[in-house]
């Protein structure tokens, strides 16, 4: 079975259509947003080498499109886009909003709690949707390719019983290394939220170790309905950790020039940097802009897709602090317009950030801290300026903070001062710049680009069927095994047992020789 | 500085020389044996891309040669060729002699350490030779390449402050993972000379924990006077542990169609495989005897570069055998030539190993179990009969068994019978061809060659003076903080504490109520 491909072959003046005869089919099931800005550069690149894939994606998806390679199949879901949408809106005004410390630990949780159980609606509109299951069925892929972090993915691979490939960053409660098996010692692998880097002293352990075990927790409850859903849907005792284990693959969207280096498992790809590219030419206008900027150079600035806008009172923090620098700022803003604006700032619906970063005048990326950014700015090799917002922003920032490339601002207390002081700092201070071109340095000098090695290991799936051979045994282990919590019982058991022995001896001998004693005293 | 390359160039009719200006300066400590052979191969990819390799060797040194493109530096040890060879040769008739399955094994602890022994006064030769080593520092050597089954190599990279890599299969009781600080869990990780694979029942895993144990106590024996000469020499405190921790990168030679998957680190580079070449055509000789074998095809037996003879009334067993089998032998024997050779079987002092197990008439290969021939028998997919002699091949041939492409015997138990049968089981039984024919597809479907990879990782250490990205920080912990023990003893510390206090509180409540109700009784 192929589809065809369809081009309009301007030399032959007709539309010329190819049916890949060898290409395999994949399943695709995305998460909407920045996470398919990178998963795109896979899907793309699989369906260039002329695999067959197959979109699968709620209706209320905004940013998903297919293209004449990809196609796409829509599912209806019990929400509206506007309802989506509106919760998105809150969502970004939140952000905004100064919150205590454990509020916001407990903010992140509620909006994930809250993502989940707007996933689990959507999943079980999919699973139910019996046409559809039927047609899934029929289409006999070869692979699903998911992002775990819309756990759907996991069990519409088991019900259709096909191997999966993992893209992702990844899962909150650390849940991708349980399911993996990965060994994560609490000592030097920091908690989600720590803001402790991989060396910590004996408070961070001690909160580090506290954090893994409220994970541990976190994980039951935030997956609660989807195991519910899971071992209702698929009828057998299995929760979702359990399916996400079943994964052949996991591309993971990071390196060690980012990530604490740590253990990881053979079926762990790190592809840190796939969604940085070589720099191409700027539109006219933008290049006008920039190379204007003279010796000075230029400042990008953007806080990701999500946040569509920021308040007005916010924004002039920005701007009167970008009036008094020197350098030119391309800046992606959505918002209101304000009366004035300085004649050094460039406000663009859209920002060529990959370009920009990559131009030879980029001095500093001001940056929500998101791994897509700071990939482009690792990649580019431009220091920092991060404003983290909400997710695993805090943590992807102090990584980057911790290597000293950045500084990290708190986009509550900012004011115009602190902002002309941090970038003053990254701009000005050499040592800023030497380190950052050095994790750049070392972040490009791989054996193989993270593309390509995506690609691979996907293809491979495919090709092979799954990933049997890198599959720990682990994962025929429960945790008191895994951790052999009953061979050290059984031996603490014996070791109790013999020195019981021990003891009963010892009594028996001094009683004997007491009585001897005694004995020999009487005559 | 660089050391000029000079070929005899016939179209020139003179000598060229070429003095490369791009190339690194590696210092490189192999070690003599098998272990050379591979390693060979990226040495000599090194020096062939322009790098300055001087092979460091004892002169008691047997197989390693240098050539035009590597300098060799042979340094004098307080023990003659002929000593090492007659260790060698009693170590040779050892293999052939039975003894009980412990006595196996502390057989084989006490085989290596006599050969640590020697190496440590080997090694002490090198360090204290001060015009070599004044010589070793004038020629500013980027980096270290070594083997460190040899552990003297570790400390002269911390003498000549230099970054190491290591090119091994793996060191005894473990020392590469615990140097590495890769975890290995004693649940599904099998120990040394345990004879379990990955999945083990209670009592396997029992055992295999009490191994684990043991060999950690192993590790301090063995390597202490390593440790000690150590300690002497780099004037500091520092084990043997801590200087092989510094390793920037760790060639593994074997990779997950072999091993069992289990945790890994950054750092742990996977190059099983880096000795398997696409065969080459034989000599005429050896293809005519190949070629007439007919339908039946040939079998290649050799027991490794080791065992120099077998003795007479042990080949006789072999020789039997193959009389009654109709494929053709292919024996690498060095030993004595017996009265009657059947015309089957084709005795040779050396055999095109990897060309022969890639000729399509290759039906089975007997072997030893070396990583070094059971990776050849892998990638050219011709399963296995198995006689494991000593060190890690009886786990290693435990591997390939529990794989089901080979079959393992015992070399003092082997009669005629019990080899034609396992010939039969393998050649004729189509399981194991099967099962062959995928597990070499899984071995070499693969997104970059291991002599590339191998190549890469060492040029990527000379290029970045190191790979301390992928240094885990578990390096500055200590075991007991590693496993977070003073975090559980606090934890429990504050648990009895607070357990305490509220008993107290209790108890003087209940005191109180108690007082109370005496009151009320005695009003």
């Amino acid at each position: 079975m192929g589809w065809p491909v369809c081009r309009w072959a301007p030399g032959l003046l007709l539309w010329a259509c190819v049916c890949p005869a060898l290409g395999e089919r994949l399943l695709v099931m995305p998460v909407d947003g920045s996470h398919w800005l990178s998963m795109k550069l896979l899907v793309s690149e699989l369906a260039r080498r002329g695999h067959h894939v197959l979109l699968l994606i709620p209706e209320t998806s905004v940013l998903i499109e297919g293209s004449e390679l990809m196609r796409i199949q829509r599912f209806p879901v019990p929400y509206s886009r506007e309802e989506l949408s509106s919760s998105l809106t809150g969502f970004q005004k939140d952000v905004f909003q100064r919150s205590p410390p454990l509020t916001d630990l407990l903010l992140n949780v509620q909006r994930l709690l809250s993502f989940t159980d707007m996933q689990v609606i959507g999943c079980e509109a999919l699973l139910y949707n019996q046409t559809l299951m039927e047609q899934l069925k029929r289409e006999d892929f070869n692979l699903l390719l998911t992002d775990p972090f819309l756990p759907c993915g996991s069990i519409l691979a088991d019900a259709l019983s096909l191997p999966s490939v993992y893209f992702l960053r990844g899962l909150p409660c650390g849940l991708d290394l349980l399911a993996a098996q990965c060994p994560a010692p609490v000592s030097y692998v920091p908690r989600f939220g720590m803001g402790a880097t991989d060396r910590m002293n004996f408070p961070q352990r001690l909160q580090n170790t506290l954090m893994g075990v409220v994970e541990l927790l976190l994980c039951r409850v935030m997956y609660r309905s989807f195991d519910e859903l899971a071992a209702r849907y698929l009828n057998k005792a299995v929760t979702y950790r359990d399916l996400l284990g079943h994964g052949a693959i996991w591309l993971l969207r990071y390196d060690f020039t980012f990530e604490y280096p740590k253990p990881t498992m053979p079926n762990m790809v790190y592809i840190g940097g796939i969604n940085c590219q070589k720099s191409s030419g700027l539109k006219e206008e933008v290049e006008e802009f920039v190379e204007g900027s003279g010796e000075h150079g230029i400042v990008v600035f953007t806080l990701g897709s999500l946040v569509q806008s920021m308040p007005a009172e916010k924004a002039s923090v920005f701007f009167q602090a970008f009036s008094q620098i020197p350098q030119r700022v391309l800046w992606r803003y959505t918002g209101e317009l304000p009366d004035h604006v300085p004649e050094n700032v460039k406000l663009m619906k859209w920002l060529p950030q990959n370009d920009l970063l990559g131009h030879p005048k980029a001095r500093a990326f001001i940056t929500h801290g998101g791994t897509h950014g700071i990939y482009e700015g690792i990649c580019h090799g431009v220091p920092m300026v991060m404003l983290p917002l909400f997710g695993d922003q805090g943590d992807n920032v102090h990584r980057v903070a911790s290597r000293g490339v950045g500084v990290v601002l708190n986009i509550h207390d900012i004011t115009p001062e602190m902002l002309i002081d941090a970038l003053n700092t990254v701009i000005n201070e050499s040592s800023y710049k030497e380190r950052m071109v050095k994790l750049s340095a070392i972040h490009n000098d791989r054996p193989i680009e993270p593309l390509d090695l995506a690609v691979f290991w996907t293809e491979f799936v495919m090709r092979n069927k799954g990933a049997g051979h890198l599959r720990p045994a682990a994962h025929d282990l429960n945790w008191f095994q895994y951790h052999s919590l009953d061979v050290i019982g059984f031996l603490l058991f014996v070791m109790v047992i013999v020195v019981m022995v021990l003891i009963r001896c010892c009594v028996f001998c001094l009683r004997r020789c007491g009585r001897k004693l005694q004995k020999r005293k009487e005559d």
